[in-house]
């Protein structure tokens, strides 16, 4: 096996750990010795082992002289666990192959400059597009302590996300939503408004074998959320947060006692300060948001900078009708040049359905 | 040479009369001789001799004991030129080997048939869905009478064909553009409404070097065309067709001084019957159309049942907007599993921007 191959493998590997190490990076590694793969590991679940250690532990036999194959540049400092370099160097491991380099200020090139200066061959960026995206929701967390937000949509291919009767049900087939249930795994919360709430009664779990609910956020920026909802109705089993801008004790008492948080929230332009929002989920560790809003929320979060992704799921069918809903509303830009811009687009064909992903240009604040 | 690469150089052969064969089909045929080819040729224009014919007539030495390769079965009829038939047997070709079956009444087996019959072995169907993809509008034309029509859109990745002011300059980027005024090319006719010409005063013609212009409809139903629009200033060096229900001479006068074709037509539910000006275009030998209305016509095209294919380009960018304008308005399906389905769904990248083209299901016509 050759180092691509190894690294690939290392990163089927990382890929295990998907939804369970939050907001940790999903890593993974291989220890190859004489041409045979001898041990392999990867982070499990926020807390527990990392990858190399993992690997080493595993070993079939002496790491000795082996090549260490990871997928994110190893550690250096104390954290929930000791650091990685230290167990490689332990372990007489003579050649460490790298995917990505770790952007963690406390980290940040200093694993690698540790192995090389106590004799460790290091070889860096095997892979390392594919490492990057893999943990693209770490790096933006580790780096401005905010979640990385994905919004979520579903439309025909006239751009339609419901009948103008306000039926939705369903504009994508089985595949395209089992794959929404893989992302509720993926992503440490969902996100809604009020307003998805009143049209679908959404349940927002994850229904994937071997799933983890994500934390449900609703933005309800007076406490309207009826409380016969699902959701309310299931706070007590689901994590289960109100961002919300009401702050009379009365009418937050009943949501309370069904198990559901409140988050009190400053208002900005008449409706909730979704920055703000994004700044305090990111110090309550929530690294990474399905936005699954409607077309008001879309905007809002368009608006207030706080979208990294975009996943359009497009269905073969066409709805027709001047009034219907489209996957972002509110004003709207004025002109083509003024619109937010989308790079590094992805085209999936999921069953019957496309999926297209794109990342949110960055772009500065503007009012319309 | 092995049957499949000579079919796929006759494909690309026959490619070539795209845009001046119409309402033919586009054919291509190569001659192959001891391992060599021979001999090569397209149907290059309407009224031209067919692919066989030029093919044979191009030969570099004596074709007898050749095998022809055809991207559509040879015609047996007099038309306006002799079968085909004959002078593959005249020229003494061994074997023929047939893309498409010709659904032609008049050929429709018949000349595959003449040829085994006088002992030439004939082979079917090699790169079977290349070639009827290439035909799609000569197989669709041949077997109703009435035009193929492609409903053409640009929107962005949230479904928009305009910022809310109306702006809608530019929504794709050049290379999608490009594209457009190939297919102008490829297609016999383009045609709008009255609304489109209005908001963007567009000229339709066919900017492509080597290109020809399309015929351009303006569905009218009130002729409110301004006599000022580049499209009636232009209409002595471009056809340009109205399709109206006004039938006052007076109002008429203008346009058909101006050089515009007026097509009289009855109105169905308030608006023009598409269906009835496909049948007279039809009766014209306009065999194929490129929709590139607004949302309404686009709505009333599909109620209609006139539409064929979808073509729709989707621009990395979001406007938002609640009132924006989408690519098919009207009175829109009250729920889902009213929509209209599309199948055979392709994807390209043009540029920056994303192609998706898929067939409209046949359906049942129903009221809104």
């Amino acid at each position: 096996m050759n180092d691509i191959e190894c690294m690939r493998l290392a990163l089927q590997l990382a890929k295990k750990g998907c939804g369970f190490v939050n907001p940790n990076p999903m890593v993974g590694a291989v220890l190859l010795k004489e041409g045979r793969v001898i041990g392999t590991g990867y982070h499990e679940r926020y807390g527990a082992p990392h990858a190399e250690v993992n690997a080493l532990a595993g070993c079939e036999e002496s790491p000795y002289g082996a090549t260490l194959y990871v997928t994110l540049e190893p550690c250096c400092h104390y954290g929930k666990t000791p650091p990685c370099t230290e167990a490689i160097l332990n372990a007489g491991i003579k050649r460490v192959v790298v995917g990505s380099s770790d952007p963690n200020p406390l980290v940040k090139g200093k694993g690698i400059k540790i192995l090389r200066e106590k004799g460790v061959e290091v070889t860096e960026g095997i892979l390392k597009s594919e490492c990057d995206r893999l943990n693209e929701v770490f790096f933006h967390f580790i780096q401005t302590g905010r979640p990385y937000v994905v919004m979520k949509y579903a439309m025909t291919m006239d751009g339609k996300t419901a009948a103008y009767t306000g039926d939705s049900k369903w504009i994508t087939g089985e595949t395209a939503r089992e794959n929404v249930h893989k992302d509720r795994l993926r992503y440490s919360a969902v996100m809604v408004g009020i307003g998805t709430v009143f049209a679908d009664d959404p349940l927002l779990t994850c229904r994937t074998e071997g799933g983890r609910n994500p934390l449900r956020i609703i933005c309800d920026t007076t406490l309207r959320l009826p409380l016969t909802s699902q959701i309310v109705a299931t706070a007590n089993e689901v994590p289960t947060l109100i961002a919300t801008s009401c702050r009379d004790q009365e009418t937050q008492q009943p949501y309370l006692k069904a198990g559901c948080r409140i988050l009190p929230l400053e208002q900005a332009d008449g409706h909730l300060d979704l920055y703000e929002l994004m700044t305090k989920l990111g110090t309550e560790k929530i690294d990474s948001i399905l936005l699954e809003g409607g077309g008001i929320l879309n905007w809002s979060a368009l608006q207030a900078g706080i979208v990294n992704r975009v996943q359009t799921y497009i269905a073969p069918k066409l709805f027709g009708g001047s009034g219907g809903k489209t996957p972002v509303a509110g004003p709207g830009v004025p002109h083509p040049e003024d619109g937010f811009f989308l790079t590094n687009i992805e085209v999936k064909h999921l069953g019957e359905d496309i999926l297209i992903e794109s990342e949110v240009k960055p772009y500065v604040h503007r009012d319309y």
